[in-house]
């Protein structure tokens, strides 16, 4: 009789050769490693051979870079949404691509199980499993670190030893990261105490700030719809676009945070991250829209940016309210065409000009000189309405405090 | 029979001397110049004699900044609203309390009417005359600018000649600008191109970025139910306290922005704002937020900010809604005391480390390493009810493909 | 010389009779009545002949009916739009509409001008003004309530008599009213005093609810993607089903309403409105909402129903905001598909049962008995991961408490 | 030794006489039964009795329906707080009190845990819990339905005759029952399935619409500060204003509402809800607001309510944002003094008239006759500035379009 097959989101790490290992020996699974390409800089080839070296039944290694950018990044960006007023869902977003794969895997493979190495403390077991019933409310989920012993590091060593798992010489990095073409996070190590300032040499996709060059960076970014295509006039591929603003970004120090954030599962935690690219894309883009939206729009937009990054930050993705909310923010970015000039310098980057066709700023009515357009005696009318019902509601008290007084003197 | 008195809101600029004039030519009135400091830097002895000796009946000079940094600035720093994402707002909330004092003292002089000098193009004529109405609503209001025939500063400086008004012999200032102990603005010449970077030389709070020090600047600020009180462990009081910082945060070139905005009246304009000491306590504020305030409540408190900065910069300070959000707020801030480490390095300003007494942050919950607070395996249960309506909606989809399937096959 | 023309939101009535020819008299227009039937009950054949006597140049009558009701009324029904909790936007979303029509003869026409009859007072001007500005910016327009010197009816039966205008013989109807294929108003008379009972004689559309039939109507109208089609399993085209629903709702005096509302011009009015059929399909389109939507969806739409009724009211029919909240309604209305069963009985409509093949209730789940597909020892990692930051916090205020308690020991 | 004392959530039924025995049998505990009397209606005196003869060591009734109608439904009222539209939250706010009561009881006796009977799929467990956690964080919490094997009523009729635990004679209603003095919901039975039409013999507190009075019942209902306290000019505490208008509210066949709800817990359920006298207060309650509260505050006081809604709901009563919003709410209130006329009849419940000395209705200003406050010129300024940016953007398409079509012509 046939084994049955589980999908295993595998990393190469400790974690997930133990878990590779661990579900042969605890299920008698055929484990199928699948990692998924987000752009971590690691070598997948060796990785793919680890799983196998490891016991795995198949291995494969999916490049969904291109994916990851046009479908999660940019819509997104698009949204302007920021979870908690800083973060920029580099993690968040690409749980659910993650997931969507292993699901595609395992209908491909007929396995019946999907296993990830996520802990049961963080945002990601949610991001992952939402995702997974969302596509395929069948397949069956396994989060080890919920349900085995292994209570740490030491005893993922131990287990692995006794299992003849190969285990790193090097000393186990403090940190806990997570990379991928977005974004690079720090958790853990001396960051557990919020009072404690961050060492900066932790960095490792941007220099210090003070290490940066002395002189300005100046870029123009040109916009269509919303979505980036170019950089000082030259087309870039989605992917490559990102890269190119992350080298930009990383050597002017841009785009690192060090924030407490609310996590899902109801504690804080902090966390460094380094963003370089997205910072500079999330500053054009909203300079941009600045410049063509209007102020109704830009305040609504608001509230469902807030709403956007809190669902994706939730692991919400493939939902009814995530798909409407982007059809909203695709009907607002249809005028947000346009190029927007950015001085980048030291850890800074400010959008300096901008220019559109769609452009609603209109120097014929917003001149200090003498104009044809505009006429000033309509403010007046515009004042007396739009404070009618201050006006009311004052009348109203001075009545009564006048009766007060009338009645106070008799 | 006496003249009819009126209150002239009173720079001792050119436009305001000229209106100053011709409010006693066309209407005959006592003009009771009124000018409010707010932290505009100004010798105000010079602008009293000015206004007497341009004709004025009498002249006040009244010195409201600690009544403006305590229940102006900072309610609005506890409420966390920045307009557009961006503006600090401060011209913004400087206005309404201009304004109030304009109305006390119409009302101890008896004047029938108050008298400004903003545009008919602006935010500022509704902010004025929003308050003028809400605090009094029999006071008349005379916008000369709506109303006369000048249409220029070349108009004014004649009607200033003709009348024997002193007329500046420097060349006219290119820009428009409005200061307080807050911030500063820059408006019109080049900027009114949105395309053209803005001129690094206009800056007169702070350096240039590039001017700072190459050392960072560490401060620590203590904040006590959302209000900062001490710097480096030293209470100041609060007019001192925006002082020390504007010092701190100029020499390193924070708080510059250059924003395109929507004025309420309906075009959008372009402004470069310096506002060193706020951009500093807002970026502390925030940072201490994060760490003694749960989820929904941050969460909420965005909605609130945004409404609270709409309601700021339209001028509707002195309305039932404002005030209710205050009180919103004023709860939301019992638990926001503590201490927030800055560094301060060429135009950055970044929270580096917070502490607070009323910190939610607990270490025993979030560590990476093994602990007896929680239990991971809740959050199988967590993550099965959370996105149960998804699973249930997939379930749903499942059955609906499944039977369109079968019917194929049929 | 041709005279240049003007096109007349023209009514038939005194108003708009007057203003025909004081248009002519006083602008030298060749004035083209239009009147657009948005279902008024009106004989429009009279009312373009009365156009013609009164002296205009031509007079078009423009049946809008079905695409009021398909592109105005529905989208507004599946947005769940209701100004301030109560007024189903009858009179709002007509003048957009009526609006577009008149700019579309302008341009057809040449004119260079479109005059209306709505009173400075009121939200319809801006309606009308809001959109001829969005669809043709360089229409003049021409309010003559707002312009000229007549101040009253007494003033236009004067200018009537004086210029040959036949004046109705009958005595003014104290109600100012509106009335089309959704709705009808009633305005004015005693209802100016807001403790006064209205008289239910007023009634047109709908009989008193104490005349109703003393036995329920049932009846079954189906949904597909938030668009009502048929009523007890008759299709219906979206003007008969209007109708057909008005004579039900009329019948069991259903969908009246009184209320005092917030004019966008600052004024609180108070109206009396009869909306049988709408208020029907409201109550049916909710209630099979509640089947088909989950929570976050329901609850953001809520937001959205509530910003788009505002924009509706406000007369921002035709702005980027309004249709980018269409885009996410219609998202949201993909699965608004099945069956509602109402009960209506004098002046109650209430839903008595719903399906759908979306269905996202699921008696497996929710039973009280025994069921396979819900573990409840689930609910307890649920709530103590959903409530883990209220813990957090209570032992912190417990540490705090107990410290002051200890330290009062001391 | 003696033994660890537990409170239990105690109501006389079976389910939690079962849980009474087992408590003893399985922890030994000393149980100490608490029956929170919220209004249920019952014979709380027998059901202290039965407690003790169930071997309860100790039984408290104790009555909070004061408490409840001032510090619970008062304020949720005030706040306009309804859940999904239409639930008025009577069994929701009911929860955290009574859960309130048993920490207090808890700490008098010293006791360590805490067991309810509320089942393992519903929202009340999660309400109880948040409760107590907020309130005290050491109590233990004990729900036997996630814990024991019992697995339906079966079930807990043979653990009852096993025990010698009485076992009512009369078979067990179909409906799942939950009464207080605000309301009774029926959930359960043929109620499953939500196209059954429900069955109008189930209604305890209202007659069914049809055998209501022919004639409408006229009520005067006036507010103090949002707060209603007296009808018909005669005062009433809060407790038998309640009573009073469930009379009067029942007679009539008002507040019976028949929704499909969503669980916080992630499923829909279907319940009937007989709610006269809230019903009657949220109408008036309304309809006063309507007249006293200024556009702005009316449209964010549903934002908030919204809110407050969900969070009552959801059992977050003693969390910040959830005081924060009462902040507000009582701000808002200040001016909601006044009366309001309703008329009630066969099922419905309508505002007919509103006064107060807060009024913001002048009939000055709204008048269609002649007046003397109001320049009718006023409005085409507010128009051109409210649209302003309408026809800039109008403008701007105007030109493209020109330019396209100049562009085709070459």
């Amino acid at each position: 009789m046939k084994n049955e097959k589980v999908i295993l989101a595998y990393s190469g790490g400790l974690d997930t050769s133990v878990i590779l290992k661990w579900l042969k020996n605890e299920y008698n699974f055929d484990v199928i490693a699948v990692c998924v390409d987000v752009g971590q800089e690691e070598d997948l080839t060796l990785v793919k051979n680890k799983a196998l070296s490891t016991g795995a039944h198949k291995a494969y290694i999916v490049d969904v870079k291109e994916e990851f950018v046009t479908d999660y990044i940019f819509p997104t960006l698009k949204a302007g949404a920021i979870y908690e007023d800083d973060y920029l869902l580099g993690t968040s977003f690409a749980r659910p691509l993650i997931a969507k794969k292993l699901v595609e895997i395992a209908e491909k493979e007929e396995a019946i199980a999907i296993a990830h190495g996520a802990t049961g403390k963080g945002n990601d077991q949610v991001r992952f499993e939402a995702t997974i019933k969302a596509l395929n409310p069948h397949l069956k989920i396994i989060a080890p670190w919920r349900e085995w012993n292994l209570k740490s590091r030491e005893d993922c060593i131990d287990y692995a030893l006794k299992h003849n798992i190969p285990v790193p010489v090097t000393k186990k990095d403090i940190y806990s990261r997570d990379r991928n073409i977005w974004h690079l996070s720090h958790e853990g190590g001396n960051l557990e105490n919020p009072w404690n300032e961050h060492d900066e040499n932790i960095y490792q996709i941007c220099v210090k700030p003070q290490d940066a060059p002395d002189k300005p960076t100046y870029i123009e970014i040109e916009f269509e719809k919303g979505v980036p295509i170019s950089i000082d006039g030259k087309k870039y591929s989605p992917v490559d676009l990102i890269y190119k603003l992350n080298d930009i970004g990383g050597v002017n120090g841009i785009g690192i945070i060090d924030i407490i954030e609310n996590r899902l599962v109801g504690m804080k935690s902090r966390g460094v991250y380094e963003t370089p690219g997205g910072t500079i894309l999330y500053e054009a883009h909203k300079a941009l829209e600045k410049l063509v939206l209007d102020r109704p729009t830009l305040s609504f937009k608001k509230i469902v940016a807030e709403k956007y990054a809190q669902l994706v930050y939730d692991g919400l993705w493939f939902t009814p309210l995530k798909e409407a909310l982007d059809k909203f923010i695709d009907s607002t970015q249809q005028v947000v065409t346009g190029t927007v000039k950015l001085k980048l310098y030291k850890g800074t980057c400010k959008a300096m000009g901008t220019k559109s066709p769609y452009s609603l700023y209109n120097e014929d009515f917003v001149t200090f000189g003498e104009d044809n357009v505009y006429n000033q005696k309509d403010a007046e009318g515009f004042i007396n309405l739009f404070t009618l019902s201050i006006k009311i509601r004052s009348l109203m008290n001075y009545k009564k405090e006048n009766f007060k007084k009338e009645k106070q003197i008799i």
